[in-house]
């Protein structure tokens, strides 16, 4: 039994435990590496992960030279896993599908610690000054939000029902937000230390909501809605304002799409005076002004959009598709909004990110076992990494951005 | 003679040849401190740095608990110093008014190395790939641009009749942008490495172009004009479109302000959809839409404003003011835009800056020998720290901006 099964909190045991009387197998858990040197005296602004799904394994690259550092081993099942940094951007807080939340080390190229703190988890964020990480649960449902030093859980938000609790985002002045999926609600949470949580909560804002986002500025929270058509917004700086639907085209018609079908709100791209995202179930990017949120334009893509991606100067969008179109990426010109460029970078691209001042973009291509880069103005490839079967990208400069 | 002397390249060893005939004094140089210990391991995207203009030193801090972590002394010149960050965040370029740039090591809290490329300058800049800085010169005119590595120089690009130099930023897809103050022109300048230089020049810009900035998203170029009313923009996407005058009640007016009365363009702060710039010689900042550059409302304040600075989540504005108020900072609500507080954080308010993600803002006090730290939304003092005539202050998350 790994050494860290010995830390296990109270918390984390009766989680466990219920699980095990549940008749759900025990998640798998894998040593860490032995121990590695680690990096040495060096910057950390242009470090970044990719995360090796199939292996749960975290690589540790640098977006200067566009080589790897390390990997970090034995997270666990990370499909759909994302990541969140310290605002140090030392370390990477890993969410894994299985509820684990491991703290890595990038410059020590190690594991700090791993928690296993739900059951199926999907997502989580960290707060604005960087003290706390929260993950959202589907099962059980609710929010746990942990000491982002020891990862120490400090706070336990159970969901009405024991609802699903999906769409979680940090929000300026101490928030965190986030959706319920079962009970059709958003809590707006400020949390300011252990013992001093206080919940703003909104009912009936929609037929369930199954993902979320916040505008870069940190202002407003959308979240996608799987019961029922259009997106139900919050107002941040004016909770009195409620909720409003907005892009009532945005939805899956009459069309019933599995929930796996709904595109992640991630896909939503925002540049200074417009947004842009991906539609349910059709070939086609929504255009959107961005006071509004009202769609002014539609631009056919070639399949079933997953990720826009807006380059840092907002100048174009990359997008990549869903199964069977995967082996494809377009890139969209923001001004005239056609597509400007197709690339087929290989089978089963998951993934993309744009370097810090965006003169690069990183492609994740699963199928193919490797990472492509290319210059994000020329749109040539101009450098590729082997990573074994590659889904997320995430590079450091997130630590500086609201939502990411 | 410190030892970096005989490292003088031939182009550092003409410079100053050339200084000395010229009658101007040799610059002053001091050796840098005795060698200090690295800070070990950590990460770099909390640190920062703060100007001690009179001593000629830069102060290494650190954002999550508040603290000194060092300092660099050996600067030489440093009012209205300026800075940027490698896309590491391992190292700062300090631009100093004298014409020195010196690389400093953060981690190691030492100089790396130190150039003295000109001898009058007004800031520089960083490439978008981070391989290039470039540095704007009063006397001799013209730009330099070095490899970010070594500090060789690697392009000398002189001015029209060899003009002051000003504005110099870098833009997307490896452009510098610089104004020629004597001869009224803006240059666009391409530089793919040595020998790689294309130069798109504008001309009859306007009369003397004294200050310039460009937009986050790096797309537009605005220079402040010295010589007559209104700004001159550029559109980087399209320049082929050529110069626009926009903000035309900006400017002198009647009144005939000494340049060093005219606000930096740093000063200019942009939200999401809208910007806000200090109204030269009035009490009053001007509030422009985001697109067209067009006046919509104007906030009257306390004094002659000096940088408005916009919060990351485009909230609020925070406010300095040149002498005699310099004494008072002022904060603007950006949805009614009226002041909602007054702070005194004591003589000689310099400069602020945002952490990251903006949860506090650090203030520089320079008369009251110390830098204030403020909760940006209670708009409460939370910290200080003492630091010797402090001015600029300045984050490493600048590292992965366009234009910082």
């Amino acid at each position: 039994m790994p050494a860290w099964r010995d830390e296990l909190s109270v918390a984390e045991a009766e989680f466990l435990a219920e699980r095990l009387i549940a008749g759900l197998p025990e998640p798998e858990f894998r040593e860490a590496e032995a121990t590695v040197a680690p990096l040495g005296l060096r910057g950390t602004g242009d470090l970044g992960c990719i995360i090796e799904r199939a292996s749960g394994t975290v690589v540790i690259v640098e977006t200067t030279t566009n080589s790897i550092l390390g990997e970090v081993t034995g997270l666990g099942d990370l499909s759909h896993a994302s990541i969140v940094f310290s605002r140090d951007q030392r370390y990477a807080y890993v969410f894994g599908r299985d509820g684990g939340l491991t703290k890595i080390d990038l410059l020590g190229r190690r594991i700090v610690r791993r928690v296993i703190q739900g059951g199926n988890s999907i997502g989580g964020a960290i707060s604005q000054d960087g003290k706390w990480v929260a993950v959202s649960n589907y099962e059980p449902g609710g929010v746990r939000i942990f000491d982002s030093d020891t990862l120490d859980l400090v706070a336990d938000v159970p969901a009405t029902g024991g609802s699903k609790t999906v769409g979680l985002v940090e929000a300026p002045d101490h928030r965190f937000v986030w959706s319920l999926f079962d009970s059709d609600e958003i809590w707006v949470a400020r949390f300011r230390g252990p013992g001093d949580l206080t919940i703003h909560k909104f009912t009936e804002i929609g037929a369930k909501p199954y993902d979320a986002m916040i505008t870069p500025d940190g202002r407003h929270y959308v979240a996608g809605l799987f019961g029922e058509d259009g997106m139900a917004l919050i107002d941040l700086w004016d909770l009195e304002s409620g909720v409003r639907r907005v892009v009532d085209e945005q939805g899956r018609g009459d069309e019933k799409l599995p929930v796996y079908k709904m595109p992640h709100l991630e896909g939503w791209a925002m540049t200074n005076a417009h947004s842009y995202l991906p539609a349910v179930g059709r070939n086609r990017v929504l255009c959107l002004d961005g006071t509004g949120f009202k769609v002014f334009d539609r631009v056919d893509v070639h399949g079933r959009p997953v990720f826009v991606v807006a380059a840092p100067d907002g100048r174009r969008l990359w997008v990549n598709f869903a199964y069977p179109d995967n082996g494809v990426v377009q890139v969209i010109d923001t001004q005239s909004r056609r597509v400007v460029k197709r690339l087929e970078p290989g089978p089963g691209v998951m993934h993309m990110e744009f370097t810090p001042k965006g003169e690069r973009i990183w492609i994740s291509v699963r199928d193919a076992n490797k990472v492509e880069i290319y210059d994000a103005y020329a749109m040539t490839k101009v450098g590729e990494l082997p990573v074994t079967k590659p889904s997320g990208i995430f590079f450091t400069h997130r630590a500086g951005q609201l939502g990411k």
